[in-house]
């Protein structure tokens, strides 16, 4: 009988840049997902200096099948991983013509004038004798593939989107060609509405039963969000691992229909872009305390621009008086942040910009502008619709960007409710 | 005589959800940052799983003499750092009854029924018996603090407000108390408007002379920017090191005057509210293909609301002509994306909200529009001010992420130019 045979990998960071913390590591992030999903299991990273001998020692202590390398490929003078390379599999730096011409090539592309080409630039022509090349079309820096004892090493350059384009196309085909890893089944599901801990209280009897199953869960908390990501190896049978995951996913619909939003990489503002659109609905937007950071996540949607009207940004209580029709007598009366103006916000874009709905935000994001009776993180949301407005009052903890990020979220999830709960046809 | 005994540091950070990818690290990225302020340098970072073997195993590979963990410590089933030091310090879980009061006190504070306290957050006080507990106030995880051989462990939850909160009240001046470490001087230029590879080679010279002077130089690109940082070890002498490093950012300074907005942490929205905010004027704003994330980055900045009046999003063509006063032959005659519509929206908007100065983008954010003579990436900018208005056109490359991002960042330092040229004073 077959046993499962796991696939290992190490996501093996360079760059004195990502240790100090000047760079944010998004590229392990992205290599995690993107093996996962091939079904091999990332089961160490690690994050060392632009240092040759380091760069060595590291590569003499990895032990897994398949150690991909990012960073320290750039043109520039702190870049050595290439020299480590070579001394680690005992090779030297070739001039190599087809890297050469991709660089004359990109060049071209790019407008600039092929005379002018900067011996850095032709210096990253120069690759280990022993590596196969892995062609890089969006930039100078080659990929590299070595094989040792069964195990694979990958050098890929760090700018993201050359290393995901070389992964894309060269690397994680030959790994899926030479490894056949075992699938896992993933399921991701979303939640907003409620914190991690009563969340896993709530959830706990049906947790209890999970291990039984095979099944390992995950509470992965964002500002204002829980995931929950179930996984499970898959044997002979995927069919089987995946209709087990599937049931336990059912079961946890079933526990809390009114928390979840969505699976998997599905964004709240994707979700509410599919019902908007769906429906043949349009949205405007009345920011105060979110400053654009709603509209700027309902247009970070592809396409958005077939539902989203538009928005207004009113910082200022004369925008709000002059674009939104806010009486000055109301925010005498009740506060700039309070229930009646955060309607009237968006009672009074959705009339503005003639939409079928409209979502408002007013609060406090601090890190000033507290008061007692509405301390820092205090935010109106309202939502005008078809047949009506509703408003809600939040308190979001934290800094100024997880205050405006949370009122965010809450606004989206409540735009989300009045959707669903809407007729979804027009008029 | 003295010589500079280098404080190493390892950042080990613990979770399933790091290595599968579904939540970037950024808890590493502080921790090198404030390491590193503090003259610690982090020489290794690693992400391992949540699973009590490789954690041990892990930490029986640390060299540094003072290993940082985070992550591991929630109140959720599938965390296990705790019992991970328990079996490597060869110690027990015990009742830590000042932790237990915490865990209380917080719920107290925000207003949960102290009867309703779950058994997994009171097992949060169950506590290594070996480890200097250290406060949490923030959260029920407490920090652990354990030393062996002269070396120090600290381990600290995941959460990152939490996490920082422990570091900046107990673990950075327990750390600077037993390892006096010797100061790394840094200084950070942020450039815009070149990228890494021209920018190196403009550089060349000046960088050759640097490692003469004892300093080590970074290109860290980031979307429409370069980052250069220039770090030495200061000897005896800190003064004299921070001098050299002075000298040298005075020549680059003199080398590319117009490419560097900003030092250190400053962003172009930071500077260019400092500059709004001295000479007292007021800003707007017209978006289209930025959908909003200008004004986000605008009013990310504490106090921006001295300057910003607001803002108008105007993705439909309808918003650009009633809220912006865009001829409908305009449109029509140059198309939505060209510059005399984004000089109408940028004067558009100064005039119905009553603005100093106005920013109007308007552009192809992808993936899809594009057509031959305006691809994807194809942005118009205005800025409009007391003595007229301006237009530029870039194409910015990448996804559409990364097209409003960098058409944001041109956006922002076409302002910053034309308010450092402008007369700084009012009217």
């Amino acid at each position: 009988m077959d046993t499962i045979r796991e696939v290992t990998a190490e996501c093996l960071c360079i760059g004195d840049e990502l240790l100090i913390g000047q760079v944010l590591n998004t590229n392990a992030a992205w290599i995690g997902q993107e093996l996962g999903l091939a079904g091999i299991r990332t089961v160490l990273g690690r994050v060392v200096g632009d240092d040759q001998a380091t760069i060595v020692d590291a590569l003499r202590t990895t032990r897994t099948d398949i150690v991909l390398l990012t960073g320290g490929l750039g043109p520039t003078k702190d870049d050595v991983t290439k020299r480590a390379l070579c001394e680690f599999f005992g090779t030297r730096l070739v001039r190599n013509p087809e890297a050469e011409a991709r660089v004359v090539g990109l060049f071209s592309r790019l407008g600039r004038d092929p005379g002018r080409i900067q011996p850095a630039d032709l210096a990253q022509a120069m690759l280990p004798e022993s590596c196969t090349v892995l062609p890089n079309l969006l930039g100078t820096a080659s990929g590299m593939w070595f094989e040792k004892d069964g195990r694979v090493f990958a050098s890929l350059p760090g700018v993201p989107y050359e290393m995901q384009a070389i992964m894309h196309g060269s690397v994680l085909p030959r790994l899926q060609g030479m490894f056949r890893p075992p699938a896992i089944v993933h399921r991701t599901i979303r939640t907003t509405g409620m914190g991690e801990t009563p969340l896993a209280e709530r959830l706990s009897d049906w947790e209890s039963g999970l291990e039984g199953e095979g099944i390992r869960l995950a509470y992965l908390p964002s500002p204002g969000q829980v995931r929950l990501r179930l996984s499970s190896y898959a044997g002979k049978d995927a069919a089987f691992t995946r209709n087990r995951v599937d049931r336990q996913v059912e079961a946890l619909y079933r526990l809390i229909p009114e928390l979840i939003f969505g699976e998997g990489r599905t964004e709240l503002e994707e979700v509410v872009g599919g019902l908007l659109r769906e429906s043949g609905q349009t949205l405007s937007l009345a920011e105060s305390c979110t400053g654009g950071f709603l509209s700027h996540l309902i247009t970070s949607v592809p396409g958005s621009s077939a539902y989203y009207i538009g928005g207004v940004v009113s910082y200022a209580n004369a925008v709000k008086m002059a674009e939104l029709g806010i009486p000055r007598d109301m925010l005498e009366l009740n506060g700039v942040v309070s229930g009646p103006v955060a309607e009237q916000m968006a009672m009074g874009v959705r009339t503005a910009l003639k939409s079928d709905w409209a979502v408002s935000t007013t609060g406090i994001a601090g890190p000033d502008g507290g008061t007692p009776d509405k301390p820092v993180g205090t935010v109106w949301i309202a939502v005008a619709g078809p047949d009506g407005v509703v408003s809600e009052r939040g308190v979001f903890m934290g800094t100024r960007d997880l205050v405006i990020s949370r009122a965010a979220t809450a606004a989206l999830n409540m735009l989300r409710k009045q959707l669903i709960s809407a007729p979804r046809t027009k008029g």
